[in-house]
């Protein structure tokens, strides 16, 4: 009955526009009562969006949430902006399941200016969710709290502008890999804090040493190195892992 | 008469409710008609933010929109992530202008959800205008929208952290202090590229040269040198300037 009521609203919303469709119109060609409507939909904005109390409740879980045992992480346990990059994959899969459902509603969003309000407090719900996240595994370092916020927003607008590069096509390209290329530049401004080295990875070659706090630390590497690949070696010579 | 009916208005918000008053109650205690009360304000809710129109105007000014000619640039003309911060600093001056009120319509939001929705719709236009401009300066260059909607929600995020930090303080801590640190934490993240040093600031204290492509780099760091400073060092070995 829930995806009736859902078939039914868009069908209205894109024959007549949102603001002119009612509930009431919407429940009889559905074939249902009004009560029924408001037992699935607190609004008749809830009917727009009906799949992301579901997601957010996925993510909350995949994020380990309430157990804390990790369920979910596969083998980016230890890495946290990997693990809420996952968690926002949540929410792609939830729109490329369901293509043409995903673009109306995207066009639809775009017109009505309730509905993008709507939208914004649903992806501020996200946002919330992967920052509290990172604020428990950041927990008592220095600024942890700032970096959680901030690295939760760069992961959901690195999704949102994959979305939308997706939807804005009509769902023709490849929404996976429009959000793992938006995460994938998340991942490489924000870390992971690289895994430790061994000897044979050494920018240097040179074994690794557990520098003192007066040692002077030397890095040496190409300059047509990426960035991050530098700054990964800055990081692995100085002893600094995130974690 | 504006400022009379804000200040009509929370007083009534403070006593009663923000819920519980009427747009006839705050007219009444301002000792104005409705009509002048909607030709200021929309609604209700945007009694609440009465300033946040005029600071996105002064915004998009300072971001240079209209005229293009970097006026409002200060020395930070040629990067593009201090001027996005700065502009940020734009709201901060309007909340930090008057504390009382800031802190009392913090409080009020939090408890509003009406409010905390109409105040994410503020943000997110605040947050359209950063990434506007970036995606100007950016323009022409490999992921650049990409990057500059994930630049402006950092911004955007590290601001409103600071922000709450003070809000939360009662307004008794330092705001600017509190912002400053928290869109210092961006832009190490984010850039810039290092302004050109001369012999005397590099690092190994060695005259500047500039690499070729095949050249390897050596940057030597004490260890207990902030990450940002080690990775401006490597950037200026690198003879790395985003923009």
């Amino acid at each position: 009955m829930r995806d009736s009521l859902v078939a039914a609203a868009f069908q209205l919303f894109l024959e007549r526009g949102y603001e002119q469709t009612t509930v009431d119109e919407i429940v009889a060609l559905a074939g249902v009562g009004r009560r029924s409507f408001f037992r699935y939909f607190p609004s008749k904005e809830d009917v727009v969006f009906p799949d992301h109390e579901r997601c957010l409740a996925e993510m909350n879980d995949f994020l380990g949430k309430d157990s804390g045992n990790g369920r979910g992480s596969g083998g980016d346990a230890d890495d946290p902006v990997a693990r809420v990059c996952d968690a926002a994959r949540v929410v792609l899969r939830m729109y490329a399941e369901n293509p043409t459902f995903s673009v109306q509603r995207y066009r639809l969003t775009k017109k009505v200016p309730g509905l993008r309000t709507y939208e914004l407090s649903v992806v501020w719900r996200y946002e919330r969710a992967l920052a509290e996240y990172l604020r428990g595994r950041f927990a008592g370092r220095r600024d942890g709290t700032l970096r959680a916020d901030v690295i939760a927003a760069a992961v959901v607008a690195a999704h949102n502008n994959g979305l939308r590069s997706w939807l804005r096509s009509d769902g023709q390209s490849d929404a996976s890999a429009e959000v793992d290329h938006a995460l994938a530049h998340v991942q490489e401004v924000f870390g992971p804090g690289p895994a430790p080295v061994g000897p044979a990875q050494q920018p240097t070659g040179e074994p690794a040493k557990e520098p003192t706090e007066d040692d002077v630390v030397v890095v040496i590497s190409r300059r047509g190195a990426p960035m991050w690949r530098v700054v990964q070696e800055v990081e692995t010579a100085l002893g600094r892992n995130p974690e």
